[in-house]
C-alpha cells in the first residue's frame, strides 16, 4: 500500500542495497509504522511511493504496540524469481509432526510453505501418519521415521531414539527452517526424540518455529529454546497462558500485555514470540509490534498450521535477505520478527479472501488455496 | 424467505433479546407456521419482513402436522460470526462411527458439520477405518481407537473396553454434540463399547444424535436413550418400523402417523425423533412439526449422514442460543427440535442445488459442497 512495487520490480537485482541505502528503513523496520509516502510516482497507471517515511518508536517502553507495515515487509523479504536460480534456492522447509492421531496439521503447515513459494517441503512423522499425509498430496516429501511409545519395546528405546536422530540429522543441514509441533501429539517417547532433534537443529543454526504440541514440549522444558535467537514460538491464547504461568510464574496481564510479552521473551532469552489473537503481537524482548489486519471471522481449526508453515518460509527468506546484505546497520534487524509479520499478514489476507468466497463453510484447505493470490496481490511475481 | 435478513444483521448483538421480546415468537416456535409477513421492508434491493405473524397450534392433539418455519429457525439459531471469538466457539462435534467395512458415512457426517460452520470436527473409529477417513480430508481429527471383535482376544475384552472408554471420555467434555452410528457396523464388541460411550455422554450432558447402526443398537437397548431429553433419533422408514415394533409392539400406522410418533417419543421418554421421509416429521412427545421443502429426487446413499452431522451442529447452536437467553419463557423451547428442523431444511436446500447442477449424477459429496451456499442463501454471514 505504501511502498512502490514499480520501483521494486525495476530494481530487483539491487533490492538489497537499495533497502540498506534507505536511511529511514535502516532503522528497526519491525518497530516502525509507515506514516506517509515521502514521494509518489505514477507508473503504468499505479500510484506508488519510492520510499517510506517512518518513525522509530520504542513501543515496549512506551506501553503501546505499533502496527507493523506488514505489506512492506512482505515486499522487502520475498526473493525475486530469478530465472538463473536452482531448485531449493527459494526455500527448503521441514515440519516435524504427525502421529497416529493427527495428520491434518503437519500437512497444512508443509503445504502452506510450498504454496507461499518454497521449493521443497518435507514432513518427518510416524509411520502411521506418513501414509495418510502422503495421500493428501504428492507435492510433499514425507519421512516415516518417528515412533510412538506403543510401537517401541522398552529395551529398544535407546537404540530407536538414536536411529531417529541420525535419520533426521542427515537431512537437517539442507533445511532453511524447521517447524516443530503441528500434529506432534504428546507421546513421551516421541517428544523425547523431538527434543533431541531440536537440540541438533540449534547446534546446526537451523531456525525453528515451535507451534501446537511443540509448545507443550517447550513449555515443560524451556531450555530447549532458551537463548536461541533463531527460535520462534507461536502460541494461541491458551498456549500463551501456560507459557506465562510456567516462565513468569504469574497469570496473563491483559492490562500490560505488551510489557509482559517483552518480559517473557527476555526471561526465556532471545526467542521471538508471536502471541496469536485478534491482533498477532510479536516481540523478541527488545521490541514489540503487531499485525491486526482483519482476516476472517471463521475460526476453523488448522489456521495456526498455515501460519507456522508460512512464518518458517518468510523467516528464512528474511534471514537470507539480511545475511546477503552488506550494510552492517541492517544486521540488527531480527529476521524472525520480519518472518512473523509477513506470515501473519499473508494468513489474514488469504483467510479474508477464502471467507469472501466460502463464508461459514470456509475450511483450512480453502484458505491455503488463497495464499498464492494474497502474496501476488502484495508482491507480484512478474519479472 | 419470510423473515428479514436486513433487520437480523442490523441487530446481531441483540438477537437473543429481540427474539425473546417478540410476543409471537415466544410461543412454541417449533409448532408454528408462518402465515404471512406482518411487514415488508426493502433493503439493498431485497424484500424481507421484519417479523413473523404466527399461530400456535396443538398439532398433535388436532391430528395435523404443521410445517415448521424452518428458514426462520435457521436464522434464529445460527450464531453471529463475532470477530472476537476463538477457535471452538462456533461448535465442536464428534462422530462415533467408522469400522473395517464402512468409512464414507462417518466422513460425510463429520465434514458436513464442518461445512455448515463448526470449528472442529472429530471422528472416533476403528484403526482400519481411520487411515481411510483421514485420507478423505485433512480437516477432520480422526481417532483410531475403537476395536472390533476380530482384533481383540477374549481375555483382553474387558481391559480393551476400559481403555477405549477412557480414551473417548477424556475428549468428551470438549464436544457440543456427538453423533453415534454413521458407519458403526454391528460388531458386538464394538457396539458394547459404544454403549458405554453413550452412557458416559449422557452423564456428561452431551447431546447425542443417533443414526444408522446406532439406531440398531438403541432399538435393541432402549435404556440407552430412555428419558434423555438431549438425545435425537433420526430413523429412516425401515429403522422407524423396527423402532415402533420394538417399543410400541405394533406396526407403523400410516393413518395416524403423527400420533404414533408422539406416542413413541412419550414411551421412550423425552427423546426427540425425526422420522425421515418425503417430509421429515419431528416430535419430542409434546409437539410435532415437519419440514417438507422439496430437495432432490436423487436418493444416493449418504444423505442421512449429512443430516446427522448438520442436526448435531444446529442442535448445539440452538442449545447455546437458548441457554444464553435470559427470557424464562424461552426455556421451554426444545433445542433438539430446532436442530432437527434446521438440519432437515439445509440438507433439502443443498440437495436441490446439487441436483440442479449434477442431475442423475449427483452424489453425496456434491450435496455437501452446497451446504455453505444453502446456509448463506438463508442466513448471510456478512458482517
Amino acid at each position: 500500500m505504501g511502498a512502490c512495487p514499480h520501483a521494486w520490480r525495476h530494481n530487483l537485482q539491487h533490492r538489497g542495497r537499495m533497502w540498506a541505502a534507505s536511511p529511514a528503513f535502516r532503522r528497526q523496520l519491525f518497530l516502525l509504522r509507515s506514516l506517509a509516502p515521502s514521494c509518489t510516482c505514477v507508473s503504468g497507471g499505479r500510484a506508488s511511493s519510492s520510499s517510506l517515511r517512518v518513525h522509530a518508536m520504542h513501543a515496549a517502553a512506551a506501553g503501546a504496540v505499533y502496527e507493523a507495515d506488514a505489506e512492506s515487509v512482505v515486499r522487502r523479504i520475498t526473493p525475486p524469481l530469478d530465472r538463473a536460480r536452482h531448485k531449493g534456492q527459494a526455500g527448503k522447509i521441514a515440519v516435524i509432526g504427525g502421529c497416529r492421531e493427527y495428520t491434518g496439521a503437519p500437512y497444512f503447515a508443509a503445504i502452506s510453505a510450498l504454496k507461499v513459494g518454497a521449493d521443497l517441503s518435507h514432513v518427518f512423522c510416524t509411520k502411521d501418519a506418513a501414509t495418510v499425509i502422503k495421500s493428501y498430496s504428492p507435492e510433499l516429501i514425507v519421512h516415516p521415521i518417528l515412533e510412538e511409545s506403543y510401537s517401541v519395546r522398552d529395551d529398544e528405546r535407546e537404540s530407536v531414539s538414536s536411529i531417529i536422530l541420525t535419520e533426521v540429522t542427515k537431512w537437517m543441514e539442507r533445511f532453511d527452517c524447521i517447524v516443530v509441533g503441528p500434529g506432534l501429539g504428546r507421546d513421551s517417547f516421541l517428544l523425547n526424540c523431538v527434543s533431541n532433534i531440536m537440540r541438533h537443529a540449534r547446534q546446526a543454526n537451523i531456525p525453528t518455529v515451535v507451534d501446537g504440541d511443540g509448545l507443550f514440549l517447550v513449555t515443560n522444558n524451556i531450555s530447549l529454546v532458551e537463548d536461541n535467537s533463531l527460535a520462534i514460538l507461536t502460541p494461541n491464547v491458551y498456549e500463551y497462558k501456560r507459557l506465562v504461568q510456567k516462565v513468569l510464574n504469574c497469570d496473563v496481564d491483559e492490562e500490560n500485555a505488551s510489557e509482559q510479552l517483552t518480559t517473557l521473551c527476555q526471561k526465556i532469552g532471545g526467542v521471538t514470540i508471536m502471541k496469536k489473537g485478534k491482533a498477532d503481537v510479536i516481540s523478541d524482548g527488545k521490541q514489540v509490534t503487531q499485525v491486526s489486519t482483519f482476516g476472517s471471522p471463521r475460526r476453523c481449526g488448522g489456521q495456526g498450521d498455515i501460519l507456522s508453515g508460512s512464518v518458517a518460509l518468510f523467516s528464512s527468506w528474511a534471514r537470507h535477505f539480511l545475511l546477503s546484505n552488506d550494510q552492517p546497520t541492517e544486521k540488527s534487524v531480527n529476521p524472525m520478527i520480519l518472518g512473523c509479520i509477513a506470515g501473519s499478514l499473508l494468513l489474514r489476507k488469504a483467510a479474508g479472501l477464502a471467507f469472501e468466497k466460502k463464508k461459514r463453510s470456509t475450511v483450512t484447505t480453502d484458505i491455503i488455496e488463497f495464499l498464492g493470490k494474497s502474496l501476488e496481490d502484495i508482491c507480484p511475481a512478474e519479472q
